[in-house]
Order: C-alpha cells, then sequence, then structure tokens
C-alpha cells in the first residue's frame, strides 16, 4: 500500500461491534469507570483481547501501553469514528402507523438524530402536522432534500412499496437509508442501506425464555 | 464441575452471534453452499476461528474434524439452540401506532412468530379488529396468557407507561420482553427482556455515510 492509497473499508461486523463497545464503556462511563483494559472490554462482550485489539486496529491507534484505554477518550474516539459526535438531520418516509410511531420515538433525539419531516404519497396525509412534524409530498423530497442537505431517509412504508420508494430516495439524493421492509432493498453500492430485523430481536429473546424454561 | 450440575449460561453476545451465524449461513445456504469451516464463517463475520469455535463450544460439540462443518446441520442445530424450530405464540401490547404497525410486520410471520391478540388499556380500541388480530382489554391478559399458553409479549406503549405495563407482563406470567421503549425496564432475573435500539440502527449508517462522504 502506498501513501495516499484509499484506506480498505473496515468490515460491517467490526463496524456493528464499535456501537457494542460504545454502549459498553458508555455505561461504564456512567458507573465512574475511568480506564479499561482491552482483555476487560472484551470480557463484557465475550469477546477475546484480540478480537478487541482487531477490531480497533482497523480504527487505527488506540490506548497507552500498560494502561489500558480512557474510558472517556475511547467514547469520544468511537463517537468520532461513527460520526455520531454530531447532529445528523433525518427524514421519515411514509407517514402510517409505522411512520407516526417512529415520529414520536425519543431514543432518536437522545443521539442526536434530529427527524426533520414526514414524507408520504397520500394526499390526505400531506399539510398534516404528525409529533410536531410536517407531512409532505413525496414531490417535493428531491427539493427538500437539495434545499436542507439531508443525506438519511427512514424508510417505514409497506413491504410492496419499499423498492420502489427507496429508488425514489436515490433519485432525490439521499446516501443513508434505514429500512423497515423485511427485505433487502436494491440500490447502488453508493448508498448504505441498514436493515431492521425485528424478527432477529425475537429470536434473541426466545433463546432466553427457552433456556429459563429448561431451568438451565 | 459435578455430572448434574446446572450448565453454565452462555454469555449474551455469544447467543448474539448466533443469530449472525445463524443468517450468514442461512445465506450460504441458499446460494447452494454445503460444507463450511469455521475459519470461512468466521471471514464471513470479520471473527477469527478461535472465536467462532469458543463461541460454539458454549452450545456442545460442532462439526467434524477435517470437513468443517454441513451448513444444514449446522442450520438446523442453531434453530434448534436458539429455539426457532418451532412456532412461538405472540402477543403485542399497545394498539397505538407502533403496535398497529407492528402488527402488520411480515417478517414475525416469516420466522414462525405468531402474532395472537393485541392488548390496550384504551376501551374505546377494544373489541376492534386491526390486521385480523382482535384487540383485548389489559384486563383479559392474565387470564388469555394462561389459557393460550403465551410466554412472548412485544411491549409497543408509550415510554411513559413502559415500566408499569411490563410489570403487569410479569404479574399475568409473561416470561419474554420484546420492548420497544427507549429505556431499560426493571424486571424480575427470570424475565427475558431484548431492547429494540433503533438509534444504534442509525449509528451503524451514520458511518456508511460518512465513510462514503470522505471517499475512503
Amino acid at each position: 500500500m502506498q501513501p495516499g492509497d484509499p484506506k480498505p473499508l473496515p468490515p460491517d461486523p467490526a463496524v456493528r461491534r464499535l456501537s457494542l463497545y460504545l454502549r459498553e464503556l458508555e455505561s461504564m462511563l456512567r458507573r465512574g469507570k475511568s480506564t479499561i483494559s482491552s482483555k476487560e472490554l472484551g470480557d463484557a462482550l465475550s469477546l477475546t483481547d484480540a478480537q478487541v485489539r482487531k477490531d480497533f486496529a482497523y480504527f487505527g491507534t488506540f490506548g497507552h501501553p500498560g494502561v489500558g484505554y480512557r474510558v472517556d477518550d475511547l467514547v469520544k474516539r468511537l463517537k468520532h469514528i461513527l460520526g455520531t459526535d454530531r447532529q445528523w438531520d433525518v427524514v421519515l418516509v411514509g407517514g402510517g402507523n409505522l411512520g407516526r410511531a417512529l415520529s414520536s420515538y425519543r431514543g432518536f433525539d437522545q443521539k442526536g438524530f434530529r427527524l426533520r419531516a414526514i414524507f408520504d404519497v397520500d394526499a390526505t396525509k400531506v399539510g398534516q402536522t404528525v409529533n410536531d412534524l410536517p407531512v409532505l409530498s413525496m414531490k417535493d423530497l428531491p427539493t427538500y432534500v437539495k434545499e436542507h442537505g439531508v443525506k438519511l431517509a427512514i424508510l417505514a412504508v409497506p413491504t410492496d412499496a419499499a423498492q420502489d420508494v427507496a429508488e425514489q430516495l436515490v433519485d432525490a439524493g439521499l446516501t443513508g437509508i434505514l429500512n423497515f421492509a423485511p427485505l433487502k432493498l436494491n440500490v447502488p453500492p453508493k448508498v448504505a442501506v441498514t436493515s431492521v430485523d425485528l424478527a432477529v430481536q425475537l429470536e434473541q429473546l426466545v433463546f432466553q425464555v427457552n433456556v429459563g424454561q429448561q431451568g438451565v
């Protein structure tokens, strides 16, 4: 590799683990812990310390030999890497039940995501206000996205419409889609998609309930 | 450890990774792959092969020396461990926007979860049918849970009500709660809780969008 060559992209699962590290570290910080070793952090997530160090190595040099990591530094650093050390504007696409539910979800605000507007094709919904957000027409999405410099959309439309609407989001210039429909969206590689798979969350719950039943 | 002693519970993150392994293996099976090594499976999820073997070791003996794992066996095995090789009945608690949205979510059916009824405190909702599900009164939850042997609930009520309603679910005899409210529920240890943290999903998306912007 030559200097100036683009760095290879860290693999998705390593990025996913950054979120897990961050949540763990934030919780440690709240409990007043100031330093941590890769072994301790690994133990908290049942990962080997080698795995923790390998994950961090994708993103640069971390920690102080012999002291481990300073928890507050590490939290700042991980937020910076993830890009959540600043506020992000988000549009919500789909003003049905899911869209309305998400428009009142407080967890977004807590993490620096600011919902700006809801977009819908239904003319009877356009012009309404839902949880302080204006409902705008899908026709106005491209102009809105350009004027406000929005990058992120939450896609909360019915499964049958999801692929078609995703293409409209791409055409409007959005580059990140949080997808709630249980299907794989087909979008150009420059557009990032994260899918929320609620069935996987239930699967995890079932394991715990099952184990509890067996009295293991 | 003596024979007959209860087995130690595998750590949560290892169980979470079982879901990731399972999704990867199901995708491989669809692509016609019949055997796989721990190295290949690890590579697909950016985990070391030692980490993969360590995760599996919590759940017993897997694989054939020299051949690796048979993908179809491993899929069956993981589903059995997770408990998703059979159908699970689920009640949905909260008939507001989120509850209504979840009642039409097709991803649950696809994975063997069967929504049976919606419970709500609002007398004007009770008696309605939403996406073919009856809306029943919260007062009738304990009887319903006992009669139908339901173990799992999806908690989709406003954040302010979540802790109070969670306690009602516990009293009704439910042992697993999929929690959508962005707060930590306080329940007895015998009750399993999995929380859906939508902000973490957005965080992952932001990373990808950020990296794309920097042209890395």
